[in-house]
C-alpha cells in the first residue's frame, strides 16, 4: 500500500505524466471488451480509472499480467478472466521502460516481462502508456531484462555476455529475484541496441533464455504524457 | 526401481542397443573430465558403466540434466557438481528420440529438454547414444516436445498450431505434466520437419515458449547400436 501512496503523491512531472497517460488509455476501452492488463506504475492509473468506469456500468473483463496487477484490479473492482476462458483479447494496455521511434519497446523493469509479452501478443491492439522520459531514439540505455531458467543461469549469463552485454543477476533482499514464473532475471547492459529484432532473435534461441524484454512490433499506439 | 528392472530385462533388440550404445560412450570419458549427464533409458546404461569405472578409480564430476539422472548418478556413485562451480563441461553424454543425417536431434520425450539443452550446450563435445530405431532421414515423425510457461499456455498452443502442428498438452495422471522447471510440455505433431533450424528459430521467438526439443548443431558424435 505504501507503493500506491507513493504513486498518489504525484510529486514529479514523471508521476503526473504517468497518471495522465494511464487515464487517457481508458478512453479507448469499449463496452464488452476483453482486456490485457499490463503491469507497473503507469498501468496503476489506467486500472484505477477503468475501475471508476466499471462502477459506472462499463462491462469488461481483464487478464492480468502480474500478481500485482491482479491485486490492483480486484481492489478497483475490475472483473477478471483467464486465458483458460478467453484466448484472444481486444485491447492490451501496458507500460514500458523505453520506447523507440518504431514503437519497439524495452520492458521488464518490474519483472513481469514474460506474462506481459504473452498478454500483449494475445491482443488485437496494444496501447503503451508512459511518461515522456521513456521515449528514446534507440533502445538499450537501460539494462535489458532477460528472464532465464534458474538451472545453469551462470552458463546462460556467460552466453549473453558473449553477445556484448554486462550481466547482473537481479536480486531482492540479497537473494535472486524470482519472477511470477519461478525464473531468474538477468539485467543485461548492452551498448545501444541498433537492431532490436535481430538481438531478440539471437537471445531467444540461447538455451536457458525464457524471454527477453525486447517487445518488437507489438505496440500499436503510444500515449506519452 | 521397477523402471530400472524393466531396463535390465533387455527383452528387445532396442533395449540391447541402448545398453551397448550407453556403455560404448563411456570409452570416451577420460580421467579428470567434467561431464554433462543426459537423461533417459539409454543414458541409464552409460551412468551404470561410468559408476563401475569410478569405483575402479576414474576421477570425474558430472552435472545431471534431470532429477532422475541425479538419483541414478548417486546410486552408481558418480560424483556430482553444479553450474555454480563449473560453467564449462568437457563432454556431455545424452540420448535422443530422433537423430537425422546432419546430427540434428529431436528430444524431450522424457520431459527434460530444457536442462538437457543447457547441459549439452555447455559441453565442449556432445556424444549422443541411441538404439538404431532413433535414426531418421528427417525429423518430425514423432511429436516435437516444446516446453512452455503455464501462464497462457492455451494462447501459446494456438500460436504453435498456426506453425502447422497438432498440439497435445502432455499430462500425467490426468493433470498437466510439470517439468523440472515448473513448466508445461506441449507435444507438437508437425508434418516432417524440412528445416529444423528455421523451425526452431521461429518457435523460440513465440511468447510463452521456453525451449523446443530441436537440438541443432549440438551433437558431435552419435553412437547407434
Amino acid at each position: 500500500m505504501s507503493e500506491q501512496s507513493n504513486y498518489e503523491k504525484l510529486s514529479t512531472a514523471s508521476d503526473r505524466g504517468k497518471k495522465a497517460a494511464g487515464e487517457k488509455a481508458v478512453d479507448y476501452v469499449k463496452d464488452g471488451m476483453t482486456l490485457g492488463l499490463g503491469s507497473g506504475s503507469t498501468v496503476y492509473w489506467a486500472l484505477k480509472k477503468l475501475g471508476e468506469r466499471v462502477k459506472q456500468g462499463l462491462n469488461v473483463k481483464g487478464v492480468p499480467s502480474s500478481t500485482r496487477t491482479e491485486n490492483w484490479a480486484k481492489e478497483f473492482g475490475i472483473p477478471l478472466t483467464t486465458f483458460h476462458d478467453v484466448q484472444e483479447l481486444d485491447l492490451a494496455i501496458d507500460g514500458a521502460d523505453e520506447i523507440d521511434e518504431n514503437l519497439n519497446l524495452l520492458k521488464g523493469g518490474g519483472g513481469s516481462l514474460v506474462r506481459e509479452k504473452i498478454v500483449n501478443a494475445a491482443a488485437d491492439s496494444v496501447i503503451i502508456i508512459a511518461d515522456k522520459s521513456k521515449q528514446v531514439t534507440q533502445l538499450g540505455k537501460r539494462a535489458l531484462p532477460i528472464e532465464v531458467v534458474p538451472f545453469g543461469w551462470e552458463v546462460t549469463a556467460q552466453r549473453i555476455a558473449q553477445c556484448g552485454a554486462e550481466i547482473t543477476l537481479r536480486e531482492k533482499q540479497e537473494q535472486p529475484f524470482i519472477s511470477d514464473n519461478g525464473n531468474y532475471i538477468l539485467d543485461c547492459q548492452f551498448e545501444l541496441i541498433s537492431d532490436p529484432a535481430s538481438l531478440h532473435a539471437t537471445l531467444s534461441q540461447l538455451p536457458g533464455v525464457v524471454e527477453t524484454g525486447l517487445f518488437i512490433g507489438l505496440a500499436d499506439r503510444v500515449i506519452l504524457e
